[in-house]
């Protein structure tokens, strides 16, 4: 056994800190895998800092990994030696459930376990994240990394990229489409850019017209900002699909008001409050729909990494050494990154 | 052109009284049609009491029509003389719009004609509902009557029937699914008895314990009496669909957590005030869906009687004579009436 170099917090107020660990030894499927990359996702923070109450210290945060494969246990088949590959939010579930059965792992009716802070299914022992030199990992839940991409680019989309590409996929965006995207972040720039290589017209909509341009560039055909109502207007009963990504508390209305007949908006962020409560005289009068997504199956985050091979997408990141990690946690509050910090896991290796 | 004997109120605090009123004479595609029976919808009490702040006196209330063909204008292709047939909610739209050519003219997008207290698109006049002796309606929003079944109890199935059945097709209700009914009124009793033909396994919910045998009667396989928490606990997790027909504001969450993966909640109650905020949680960590639904469309009307003729259903209706719409309206106001008065017009005959 190799000694693992991480960061973990040790509790809900202390900075994370250098922190050692050693993982199992391999069993039957699993894969030992060096951390290339890892993404910063706003939920790392949340953890972290148990704003959840789930937190068990130390906690060693990480979920968007991209790395190589260094050893494979003894009956692996998919991945061997040298192969890139991911890790996003889940590293086992029941399997058995119906959803698991479906591929949708992540609504595993007996609960996913969770690439840190969850209890090993075999042994109980808590999962640590990608905030580390090295991983080891089910390959049933690891994914193949496209090598057209560059890797560190990649990293989020292991869970801002699955995030937003499967409800997108599960309401069929596809040419001829009108889509918004509410909300211009880690998980909004994805959206933009994959609703877009979906051949939808895209609208992005953001409280801030400093990023008119960035979205634009990013694949966006058109910008709302979204504190002038009346920019609002001429897009009312025109949307086939919401797609909105904004955690903090606000009001659905004026955004379910813009669906046609039968259009979706879906929520992927969890307020700490509740929004206020939607009308439903807009669901009613328009058989609105109004709907919440959770990342996205193992299968289907396959499919998004090779979506995103064909199409070149990666994340925007900014690329931090580990001991920047606290700093960036400060940014991110701030809104601060374009779009996604990414950890050079080579910073961890000193 | 002869008189037409009617029921209006003149104000929003004035009882409904005797009114006569002359209908315009024949379009090249209307009929003129004696009314035999009108459902009283929750509707007629809110307009005539001008509860939605949208009200025209004198206003003559009425959409579950039924009636024969006594005229028909000179272009009249569909109906003939002596037909059997029924009017809801609506008696003209656009025509045009991506909605109405979807065959779906309850959302038309420049307004759909109601039954009554809307202008009639070409002369402007307000159109007058069913508590009339007779009507005067365009062939093309006229339903035909399958003559097996009893026509009084056809009549509330133009609005209340409808208003079930479509969101019942829409999500797809047939043997094998487990279906939740919210509410055992006008509406949640004929969603009892449709989704029950559809081949679904259907619970019941209803506040009231007293109703637990007439849901059974009606076709619930299951009935929770919804005050009780524990009785939702086994449910968690199982129904592919809930159908909530309450329009008084409640608490959506409970309902919401019984659906499975990918399940939807349709709201067809409007509430006077918001419901609680429904949890984004309980939306994203299943990917369920809340919805509304309106009315439903003309053919699908046509396709609803049709049904309910080839399963021998009709609404349970408790025959009043027009001078005792007043006390119907205020037994109305406290449930009391299983499950819809309907006017027997020849009351208004005399």
């Amino acid at each position: 056994m190799t000694t693992t170099h991480a960061y973990a917090a040790q509790s809900p107020t202390t900075p994370l800190a250098p922190f050692d660990l050693t993982h199992r030894a391999l069993r039957d499927h699993d894969l030992a895998i060096d951390v290339m990359f890892c993404g910063v996702c706003h939920s790392d923070l949340h953890m972290a800092r148990n704003e959840w109450g789930v937190t068990q210290y130390p906690i060693v945060p990480g979920h968007e990994i991209v790395g190589r494969v260094t050893r494979v246990g003894p009956e692996v088949t998919r991945y061997k030696v040298g192969d890139l590959v991911g890790v996003g939010c889940m590293v086992d579930s029941c399997r058995t459930c119906v959803n698991c059965r479906d591929g949708l792992e992540q609504y595993c009716n007996n609960g996913f376990t969770g690439t840190y802070n969850d209890p090993d299914r075999q042994d109980g022992k808590r999962t640590t994240g990608g905030y580390s030199t090295d991983m080891v990992v089910d390959e049933a839940f690891t994914l193949r990394v496209p090598e057209n991409l560059d890797p560190a680019g990649v990293a989020p989309l292991l869970c801002a990229g699955i995030t937003t590409y499967s409800p997108l996929k599960e309401w069929g965006v596809k040419a001829g489409m009108k889509v918004g995207i509410v909300g211009l972040g880690g998980l909004g720039h994805m959206g933009v850019k994959l609703a877009h290589a979906m051949g939808a017209h895209v609208v992005l909509f953001t409280t801030s017209p400093s990023k008119i341009d960035d979205a634009k560039r990013l694949g966006a055909d058109e910008v709302v900002v979204s504190k002038n109502p009346d920019e609002f207007k001429p897009h009312v009963n025109t949307f086939d699909f919401i797609l909105n990504t904004v955690a903090a508390k606000h009001n659905l209305d004026p955004f379910m008001e813009l669906l046609k007949r039968d259009g979706t908006m879906a929520l992927v962020g969890l307020p700490d409050s509740p929004h206020p409560s939607p009308s439903v005289g807009n669901l009613i009068f328009k058989r609105r729909r109004l709907a919440g997504s959770l990342i996205g199956g193992i299968a289907e985050t396959q499919e998004m990494l090779d979506f995103c091979a064909e199409h070149n997408i990666v994340s925007d990141i900014e690329m931090i050494s580990i001991d920047q990690i606290n700093e960036a946690y400060e940014r991110m509050l701030k809104s601060d990154v374009k779009y996604r910090f990414v950890i050079d896991s080579k910073s961890l290796r000193k």
